[in-house]
């Protein structure tokens, strides 16, 4: 998918496009970021977070479009660097909503890779 | 939950002011219905396979919201009882989508009770 590469790159800017003005990014379970100026900045912090080693690569996905918005539910692998330069691997089933847009554009409106376990929290 | 009552009820009529007239609903993995008028028809079809015996309840719930469409997260549990007449419990981590239209309503446009578990199929 052309947004794990942006990521993987932090090609931020470019990753934004993806995006609808208005829509909202989990950050982490509680913490949410809506708005491009949110995301492009948590974005950049998770990066820091993670200094800079994080890679996301796509598993399984099944798209169910109803109403010009799809609900995408997509295997997620991130693969991180941690403080000991020790790689651990994350996946995660995450949950995104599109919309189309008047110009018949797909943006993502919802970014919730923590899927259903956000029920854990 | 107003629509779990209208399920349990068998309110079908009651139940489609819920959904936008070109939602879908994940039937079964696999098996969508879209249109107030296929996803009737498969109500109709559930409780006639459930003996007319199906309750609905709603356990724990998020709720994301972005661009005038929200993720919901829901814990919902079955009730059904089996041919020979024991009830078991079905409890799935639901995904719906809704939209806000412009008579600023929300309706459902996209009913996936199966959650992340779709990709398990």
């Amino acid at each position: 998918m052309v947004a794990d590469r942006a990521i993987t790159a932090e090609n931020f800017d470019a990753l934004m496009d993806f995006y609808a003005e208005d829509a909202t990014l989990v950050v982490k379970p509680g913490l949410n970021a809506t708005g491009k100026a949110q995301i492009h900045k948590a974005f950049v912090a998770i990066a820091d977070h993670f200094k800079h080693q994080i890679k996301v690569k796509q598993g399984a996905m099944k798209v169910i479009e109803g109403a010009d918005t799809a609900l995408v539910i997509m295997e997620t692998i991130l693969d991180v660097v941690d403080v000991d330069a020790a790689s651990t691997s994350i996946t995660r089933r995450a949950t995104y909503v599109f919309r189309r847009d008047t110009n018949g554009k797909w943006l993502c409106v919802i970014d919730n890779s923590y899927g259903t376990n956000l029920l854990d929290v």
